[in-house]
């Protein structure tokens, strides 16, 4: 056994240094464990002359990324900025022996394929946020798919079922009697094995994976490695103001969304979300979001366009943020409806079949769900061609919508067009 | 898909062979799983005209076999005598990677080692009582060993955390939150991969392996396997007649027990466990139980006579039988101590050293423990030549106990002497 050298201590501009960068980035974090997390790996990095490695789990079931992944997105690119590395994992390795119904080898491949293709959109949309140097893309098959059940039962030994059972989702299951599999409940240790295998100094998450990430803490140190630190990030709560952003609630924005999407979707949101919007979704340092609330306690609805317009400026540049904003208000502050609305082909089928509104109301977004769209009818808020539809509409056929414009509210509408 | 071709009737001859077979096997079984399960696999291996594979899983701990692991052994040699095919699975696999200690490299070579030393020992000892052909000896890292991770996956699908949390002990351990480790959680499922690996017809075992084994069933099954019958066997309670037979209660007799000690020992059963010693540790058919019975009924002291001599008989041979029961009465029943007294290698030390007769009596086996020891003394069950010791005996030296006989109410005694 060697002894320990002490490490060298730092100067105490290099401290100065240190200390700035960890108040920074931790500006809108939930939580940093352990506390001095932030300060330390800084330490590290400083004393070792090399980057840190800054962990994200990406999801490869390959949807639209929203502002809720944006958020993480851009506590990465922060880290980026002071010259840290992001290794992004792609979870290909889970991904295709997870899925419940991929029980066949033909499946199996077509999942293998998925996770690429998706993986590839993923970065598409990540790459608006993320810069392309100090970006390492890895996939967990690299380490996972050599493991063997010997090292698996290895692993295992460092977590208890006691601790795996107090995870939110599982505990909540267990309590209602729902059943999780041994597959599932062996999920946590593989996301840690993902830190232990790429040397994670650093893993960043939604607070709803601060668990996963606690896990890859403990088989670090198991293993005798130094562990990461966690930096979690709130849940970004969707348009709705009330759930987490999220592609089944239809409260989202995402980053592909186009720019009169984003800045209408950004001002139909409550009031009382604007302050989390603008911390978590507008990148705006100190002074910013001073001025922001300056402006948020004057004139909300000022403030809710200045939120709007940088969301568009951040993915689609400033000059399409003011012509969104134009658009947007000779549409609706004006009471008008511009010719450029959104179309949405109408469900196949002849033009005497029946449309059902409501679902097509949540098919557009305009409602989020079946009962959204029921309760935005009975509460008049839905307009077919500028006449508002009764509480329960007499049945439309195909022909009767082709070509009307829906509209919810003042702010969003729809032109519907039936299929050729 | 091919249609399933409806089995071939048997003659009436083979129902009522397997009818009594089935009534043979089910003789001193705990339960059989599912109910049906014998005559169901008896006749599958009439139809297919081939042996039952009846896996047993037995200990890689390498300790001396009792008359507990004799009753499940003797049931073995059942299914064997039969024409079955007993399948000896030898967890060498789990042994290795399970010992919490052995992390090192070198630690589970050794284990290694140890594990084929124990094997050899065990069969040593289960060939007094399984036949050598119709004999299968297996080592689970035969199968897995050459598992990933990806099969432990797919596998581990077919369990749920709340199903492996019903087993017994898990139950208990998380009831007290005694920890569980993942690594011991997934134990069952890999004695279940063991059944599907050997395509096992039966598993037999204790009742405290139920769980385990019904795991081996459902992976089969979900492995599109024909699912293993399960027969289990009631744990043996120990000489105390209190709990299980087991090595660390010292209340087991061995099957490499001198003559002697298995006669002697089993003349010190309370009066209430020979009705269940007679019908699990002596291999009697229903003639010979009726006898024992009526013997039991009208003399139990011949009785319990008989169940000592027919258990030296089985491992010893019927001459060691009738000469260790002239022994035993000699030393006891005329209150003198034979010449042959078995020996105790007193602690190392000099001759001035003090001796600890609590301990030594628990050495000895004559007290199953220090507590025992204490409260044999208090009773004034315990003689040094022939004088009765009190509750608190004085100091001893190693000189004072050399050479001397310590000697358990009036059946069991050893000489002392001190080391060389």
């Amino acid at each position: 056994v060697t002894g320990q050298v002490a490490p060298q201590p730092l100067s105490e501009e290099q401290e100065e240094r240190i200390a700035g960068q960890a108040r920074d980035l931790a500006v809108g974090a939930a939580q940093v464990i352990p506390e001095d997390g932030l300060v330390e790996k800084l330490r590290t990095a400083e004393r070792e002359g090399r980057p840190l490695r800054v962990k994200l789990g990406i999801d490869p079931s390959g949807s639209d990324l929203t502002l809720g992944h944006a958020v993480v997105l851009r506590k990465l690119r922060q880290f980026q900025d002071l010259g840290h590395v992001a290794v992004l994992i792609v979870g290909d390795f889970t991904g295709q022996v997870g899925d419940p119904t991929g029980r066949t080898k033909t499946r199996s491949v077509l999942t293998r394929e998925q996770t690429s293709r998706n993986a590839a959109t993923y970065m598409e949309q990540a790459l608006k946020i993320l810069r392309e140097d100090r970006l390492e893309l890895r996939r967990n098959s690299e380490w996972l798919a050599g493991k063997t059940l010997a090292d698996v039962l290895a692993t295992s030994r460092a977590l208890t079922v006691a601790q795996l059972l107090e995870r939110d989702d599982f505990a909540r299951r267990y309590r209602e009697n729902l059943p999780i599999t041994l597959m599932e409940f062996m999920y946590p240790m593989l996301q840690g094995m993902d830190s232990a295998a790429i040397d994670a100094d650093f893993e960043l998450g939604g607070t709803d994976q601060t668990f996963n990430n606690l896990v890859g803490r403990t088989l670090q140190k198991d293993a005798g490695a130094d562990p990461q630190a966690v930096l979690t990030l709130p849940m970004l709560r969707g348009t709705d103001g009330a759930e987490k952003m999220g592609k089944s609630l239809g409260n989202f924005v995402a980053l592909n969304d186009s720019p009169d999407d984003k800045y209408g979707k950004t001002m139909s949101i409550p009031d009382g979300l604007m302050p989390e919007w603008a911390e978590l979704c507008c990148a705006w340092g100190a002074a910013e979001l001073d001025e922001f609330r300056e402006t948020m306690a004057r004139k909300p609805m000022d403030a809710k366009r200045a939120i709007a317009r940088r969301i568009v400026d951040l993915y689609d540049g400033p000059g399409e943020a003011k012509a969104a904003e134009e658009r947007f208000t000779a549409r609706f502050s004006r009471h008008e409806l511009p010719e450029d609305l959104p179309e949405f082909t109408l469900p196949a089928g002849s033009a005497d079949d029946p449309a059902d509104i409501i679902a097509i109301l949540a098919a557009t977004g305009l409602a989020g769900s079946k009962g959204e769209a029921r309760r935005l009818l009975a509460s008049g808020g839905i307009r077919l061609d500028g006449d508002k539809l009764p509480a329960d509409p007499a049945a439309f056929t195909i022909a009767d919508l082709n070509g009307k414009v829906l509209q919810k509210g003042k702010r969003q509408a729809v032109r519907l067009v039936a299929k050729e």
